[in-house]
């Protein structure tokens, strides 16, 4: 087991009407900003539920940040923040709102010349406004976390950041919520949360027996709950059970101590950047065929994944590897999710070289668990996903 | 899946030579008050080691708190610490030392008659001083939680403490330290973890998908690391897996939204009040009986059990729940470690009543999940672990 440094100190509201408890963890005197998106908690309820926990403080709203937040609508953000002497930040959102509340929290204390150093420099965030969130769609686990990624239009760039400031005070997860998500952004929670765990388990063997079983944990129980979330997201025991795998997916706890891969990350990335893609659906697009290609380095986890996850125990290494693969295609297939390029656009060709070229740039020589993959392979991984 | 808060600020540093670390993360101008047990610490380095990571701090120590801390102990150093100004406690020892240090540090920011109140009055504890753990035993899991059991030889009384100031601030785990440990002691590490999961677990099923394969997990894992820990303990890989299941096993993860019994904690804290038999052996003296006497209520959970822990699928649902105790009980035993009480005293005839008896005095009317198991139920389960 590789050492490791653990803390996580965001408290976790978890159940049925836990909005009402807002009041209780936010500072008496506290200038608060709600963030939102485009909208939907004012028609499924949850802006209701939060003004009214709220009715006793000071508070402001700025609503409209985009999915993939984009620099552009957060730096307006950040002169509301600035004009309005706001001191806590409230996301009520998912992934997205929290992403680019936790830019908003570092950029309002940052001293640097632009607020868009903070991405490119890498630096871990030391300082950031207090803030928190009321998660209204489960997948990237930014609840719990202290990551975020940002995203130029301008540039089509999409840039992660992070820091131990950026773990949010507190976060309020009430499974309830699932009931107003459209069917396709429950698809795309659970096979990002999905993918989240494969970035942090199909590496290569190591000795850390405990992570990789929590791995596994929560990938059975995603595949156990997915149907029936589906099905019917009023299902609370389905919509609790999938609430909490999606924040236990990347709350660092099953990272400690591994080797981590997000090069299906890193490939995805440019393809939202690029085509808008849905996030969690670059990421059904690159998975298979990044497995595919790096069997070589990664077909014992491979293998252990299809026994352990998928209950497949025939075969050679390798064709248990490659089984392993094929049950996760089905298993984004199953939620709806297409797993090829050309399913969701005709205007692929080039993506290859493009994206390849863009990693070049960027002077990112090597990605994945070894960093031993080059620009070169990803256009070829890239190409396989065709 | 039931409500449920968590948050769990204690850092963890995990690896090799991690004591080094030390004066990081003391702050620079406190007063130190380093505690251990019985000094083995001095033979196997561990106190060499701590001692050097401390070279520029203002430091004193207090040694000799035994297993099972014991109250007159306690206030011997609580008037040390109050009467030299100490202003950070450090222990530097297994859950005993750390349990402790976790009463004295309730203990010197107590503003009631007595510090014996913390224990009697079961109310959580809001304010401590600063504290960290050096662990060099892994079993209890009090290096990432905010319990803490004290016993006062007086009264013969085991009593339990807890509350949100006493997480620890940091923990340092170096799994090198288990080397040095006795064999006897490894065992009781494995055993207590072990017990640990099962009483959070083996309740009756709930809708909480992902804890219980979590639980399942760390259970997995202590049985795979058990035989070799035991056979030579300078075995990194098995040594950091048992470390961090330990912590895993009693840091609140597993417990959140789930149902706890508890009932073999509290009926094998009375046989180490009486006979000074080891924590650990009492759980594995208590849990077989216990979980046959109750299997009406707990047959699903220990078949679900003996299922994805031992791979017992053939039988009933009653046949597998048996197995699965059956199962439990060669775990322990594998252990080097008895399950009848008859195997470790002579004089054991009238115990079932005696534990009854207190039970009752205390007005402890109900235990296990449910509150439903009587100072009577309490006298058939110690019997039927004579």
């Amino acid at each position: 087991m590789n050492h490791f440094e653990y803390k996580n100190p965001t408290k976790i509201i978890f159940g049925q009407d836990k909005i009402t408890e807002l009041a209780k963890e936010i500072p008496a005197k506290a200038k608060v900003l709600i963030l939102y998106g485009g909208g939907s908690i004012k028609s499924n309820g949850i802006y209701d539920q939060v003004k009214t926990a709220l009715a006793d403080f000071n508070v402001m709203e700025f609503g409209g940040i985009p999915p993939n937040p984009e620099y552009a609508v957060l730096m307006d953000a950040l002169d509301f923040i600035k004009s309005n002497e706001i001191n806590f930040l409230l996301a009520v959102g998912g992934g997205s709102v929290i992403d680019g509340t936790k830019f908003l929290a570092a950029a309002a204390y940052h001293e640097g010349e632009t607020p868009w150093d903070i991405l490119t420099s890498r630096k871990p965030v030391m300082k950031a406004m207090p803030f928190a969130s009321v998660l209204t769609l489960p997948a990237t686990g930014s609840e719990m976390n202290s990551g975020a990624v940002v995203t130029r239009n301008e540039t089509r760039e999409k840039l992660a950041m992070g820091g131990p400031a950026l773990f949010p005070q507190f976060s309020i997860l009430d499974p309830q919520v699932i009931q107003s998500i459209p069917e396709r952004q429950i698809a795309n929670g659970l096979a990002d949360a999905f993918t989240h765990v494969l970035e942090q388990y199909l590496t290569y063997p190591t000795d850390v027996l405990l992570q990789d079983r929590f791995a596994e944990s929560i990938l059975q129980t995603l595949i156990e709950v997915a149907p029936k979330i589906l099905k019917d997201p009023s299902d609370y025991k389905a919509a609790s059970n999938f609430m909490w795998s999606c924040t236990m997916a990347l709350n660092g706890l099953i990272s400690q101590g591994v080797p981590s891969d997000w090069a299906v990350h890193a490939m995805g990335h440019e393809l939202t950047a690029l085509f808008g893609i849905d996030h969690a659906r670059t990421l059904a697009i690159i998975a298979p065929s990044h497995y595919k290609y790096n069997m070589g380095s990664k077909k014992e986890k491979l293998a252990q994944y299809a026994e352990r996850v998928f209950n497949i125990s025939d075969g050679s290494i390798d064709e248990k590897a490659l089984a392993g693969i094929d049950a996760t295609e089905s298993f984004f297939h199953s939620l709806g999710i297409q797993t090829k390029l050309s399913e969701y656009t005709q205007d692929y060709k080039g993506t290859s070289e493009l994206i390849s070229e863009r990693f070049t740039e960027r002077g990112w020589m090597g990605i994945g668990e070894r960093g031993s993959l080059s620009p070169g392979d990803v256009a070829k991984i890239v190409e396989m996903a065709y």
